[in-house]
């Protein structure tokens, strides 16, 4: 049998309970968008790591060196934000073919310096070796945050509104104008930088996590309808979407018509969003989203509901109702 | 100006002291086996991270799966051992190409798993990715231990006297004969294994820590005479081996005769030993060498002195002194 034909999930699923006996007290392993480790009474470490392979998660040359060294960052402290969690350590692993130029190995560590700087996070550690002809990138990235704060995709509850902190699909239109070589604009540059700059929802995380009425929390890396499942999953609920709810920009509906692309399915599904995806107890939604207008100057869209039942996500288009069947993106095929 | 002209180390140095404004309190960043992060007023985690590459740092079909994954995390464990410290957490990625069988990836995890509950330390997450067509492996481990209880590579004195904790080459000899297609035998057998089964050094790194006279410690992972130039760079001291002194088994010498290699520079620098590199106050040697044959049933090696000067390394061959100018490995060459 080989990998592909299992997936990722279905590898992880081998092995993902054998370590329980050996994991202590409050401690948490595999399965959410971080581990949570002992920290003291009150506050507890959350820590998450993310490999990232050339000409798999980026070519050289479409994105810069320094853009590149911040993402890898940044998409790592997304998941310390999706925990509640203020970043506190990185550590950075890299593999590089030895004909690599210097210069972009420093415009690399510049970019993932920058981003270090910005959320107060040093790089304390790490590991350089050589690869025989791919980039390689790992990044660890350790946060802290109070153990009451810390929020599970295991928390949704029947009757939670479902909503998220920020646009959804423009890093999905971004990718689809590299790849396909479309014609440079402003519109289509503003769409390729969501996709080579994503921003941690640090503040946003923190701010969501002390408040009594946010339940599960999770970020959107592959795309809502598959990153929501794994919340139902985790919480034994399911869930209803409206379509007409869902943030789009509109420089990304403008450039889906002009390419034809639908940019409801590059919301849905394209991923590398890096907003939080949330689930809100119903009777707080009202105060919630007025008090996060206030502090953040943006909206908390709310796009939908949990329901009780099977995980399964129902898209309402309209009239239309329909069930997305897409049980995560596998990253082997 | 291409990577392998300036090394590991040279790259390293562009960037390690850019993050010290964000370390805080006695925590630690970049340049030692571990990194120190806070943990409680009596206590620090220490946390490590290596990258492993098929074809550079294993070749698939020379190692078992089962053997690969125990060793993967060994040599991160034997980090965590070279501070003196209690292993508590692992974090895994694995990049993987899409073809690979799921036995083979079921051995790997098996042989995680039983290194894992050895020394009781639990995956608690990671990523699983695809590769194009080398395996990739990324390991954290953290470890706990006391403040007082960490060494550093800083705190070697004039005088101490540097020991090792077992047979040096034997992983080194293993390598040579499986890289030579040596005719196995239970002599090559015996080596292969040292190379491919190594044990982290845990319970002699806590043991040692607690130790007064022991001052600085380290793991040996690159080769006695490239590990032992930084602990000297980093308490600005010079040593001296005696190279008689220095212990081999037995099985490597004989094979090193029969098949014409120099088994002396397999100890100096071979590497992947994994065993503990110390230093130790003069006038305590005595009585932590009686202590730790005692409680190991194994005794501690004394092979050479540290001394007042630049770091350097000079070798004593009977009558005959020798400077190795070895200043580590370039893995980039």
């Amino acid at each position: 049998m080989k990998l592909k034909e299992i997936g990722e999930f279905g590898f992880i699923n081998r092995f993902a309970n054998t370590f329980d006996g050996l994991i202590k007290g409050d401690e948490l392993g595999i399965g959410d968008d971080c581990a949570v480790l002992t920290l003291n009474e009150t506050e507890s470490y959350v820590a998450s790591t993310d490999l990232l392979v050339e000409d798999i998660h980026f070519v050289k040359g479409k994105i810069s060196a320094r853009e590149l060294g911040a993402k890898s960052l940044a998409v790592n402290l997304s998941d310390v934000a999706a925990m509640g969690g203020d970043a506190r350590f990185s550590f950075l692993s890299l593999g590089i073919p030895p004909n690599t130029d210097v210069e972009f190995l420093d415009e690399f560590m510049a970019g993932y310096s920058e981003m270090s700087e910005k959320y107060g996070v040093p790089l304390m550690g790490g590991d350089t070796t050589k690869s025989p002809d791919k980039l390689l990138i790992n990044v660890v990235a350790i946060g802290q945050c109070k153990k009451e704060d810390i929020r599970l995709r295991s928390m949704a509850k029947p009757g939670d509104v479902i909503c998220v902190t920020g646009m959804l699909g423009d890093s999905a239109g971004g990718l689809k104008a590299i790849l396909g070589n479309i014609e440079l604009s402003d519109d289509v540059n503003y769409l390729i930088n969501k996709h080579h700059q994503p921003v941690p929802r640090l503040e946003e995380g923190q701010w969501l996590a002390r408040q009594a009425g946010v339940h599960a929390m999770m970020d959107i890396s592959d795309g809502i309808s598959s990153d929501l499942m794994h919340i139902l999953k985790a919480s034994g609920v399911a869930s209803s979407l409206n379509l007409s709810s869902i943030p789009s920009s509109d420089i990304l509906k403008q450039l889906a018509d002009e390419n034809d692309w639908n940019y409801s399915d590059l919301a849905l599904s394209g991923g590398e969003d890096y907003e939080l995806l949330i689930t809100v107890k119903a009777d707080d939604l009202e105060c919630i989203q007025a008090e996060f207008q206030r502090e953040f100057s943006k909206p908390l869209y709310a796009i939908g509901e949990v329901l009780e039942g099977a995980p399964s996500v129902s898209v309402q288009d309209g009239e239309q109702m329909s069930v997305l069947h897409n049980e995560g993106f596998n990253h082997f095929m």
